[in-house]
């Protein structure tokens, strides 16, 4: 019963996430769906990322929480247009929240649209909202059991991006771990290490964003 | 339509979740249902806890996870009975699950049963298992806006402990905020702060636990 119901509400979704991705098309605009836990850096993650590329690609930000525009405000910090979803109390972003916010999104004057998930390591993957891919933020303070324990994320990211590596000396953290087990689940998953707090492998990660090509 | 489904889904499962506490009432059982982010650390948490206790308070655990059975093969370490639940997809334990493997719980044989739900900060809190308390822990690593940001997972809790904060030293976290912020939300919510890593804290924890009542 309950299986059912999620299965008609997931091709739903399915359906509005096509029609987003259109429009996306139509504009010439790149978009990442970039999901992580809560806490994991996806915020300053993207502050840093646009400061890097400084100006070499025109991104947009749409933020998604359950509550507050802490996020929004932060983004709009560095000068590029921001638009922040409420979700009340979903986990996840869905195609239909996305599609409701589009016309504040100058879809006409972006290279680049990052849709920045709730923090969540599981719903939001079940969820496409029209992204071109799925980039993936992992803390290494979460520990090197998470890929395992949370196989759809891995599975469905083009990219993980691993976080905050300047504590790893204070960690007992396998990175190698980490790697071998995500890229088990996803033998063409690419993997970037940064430093949210230093800056450490940021200009690597928005380096290989600006090569992107649109499919 | 997605609401009313929603809401329809909660309300059997309320019920589920009644029987539940009929039957740990039955047997003097206090539960506790342990929600927090992916990689908080609430399997280091009990397992440092049941070994602080050291007998003094009888312990079962039920173990959340999407897949695999790292945490509960770790917890079966200590000696304690371990039930290993896997959701596949689900974002949270529900009433139903824990219903499902009561019969592999040694109900009479225990004091207290520590119900560990997936590592999520916002489903686990909508869905009751039947627990007498929702005990949240929050490590320290993830920031100091998660209470304005997950704001229903600090309501629903009676208590909230701090993870890692022997990381403290090393990130730019507000601890007092966190404190601010979750008793703004949750006047009477009980704070601890521990370390999982060197053990701090774990003890003062232990016995407020030992203190509880069954209602």
């Amino acid at each position: 019963m309950k299986v059912k119901v999620v299965t008609r509400i997931l091709e739903a979704n399915d359906r509005i996430a096509e029609e987003n991705r259109k429009r996306f098309r139509e504009h010439n605009v790149l978009v990442i769906n970039l999901m992580s836990a809560p806490g994991a850096g996806k915020t300053t993650l993207l502050e840093k990322t646009i400061r890097a590329l400084d100006g070499a690609l025109k991104i947009g930000v749409i933020e998604g929480d359950i509550a507050g525009t802490d996020d929004a405000e932060r983004i709009s910090g560095t000068g590029v247009p921001v638009v922040q979803i409420n979700t009340g109390g979903a986990c996840h972003l869905d195609a239909n929240m996305i599609s409701e916010v589009l016309p504040d999104v100058p879809l006409g004057e972006l290279d680049v649209l990052i849709i920045e998930n709730v923090g969540n390591l599981v719903c939001p993957a079940e969820f496409k909202v029209g992204e071109d891919m799925k980039v993936m933020l992992l803390s290494v303070t979460e520990g090197h059991d998470k890929p395992l324990k949370y196989p759809l994320m891995f599975r469905e990211s083009s990219v993980m991006i691993l976080n905050k590596i300047d504590l790893l000396d204070r960690l007992d953290v396998d990175i190698d771990k980490i790697r071998k087990d995500a890229l088990s689940l996803n033998p063409s998953i690419k993997i970037f290490e940064v430093s949210g707090k230093t800056g450490e492998g940021i200009s690597a990660w928005a380096e290989w964003l600006r090569g992107q090509k649109l499919p």
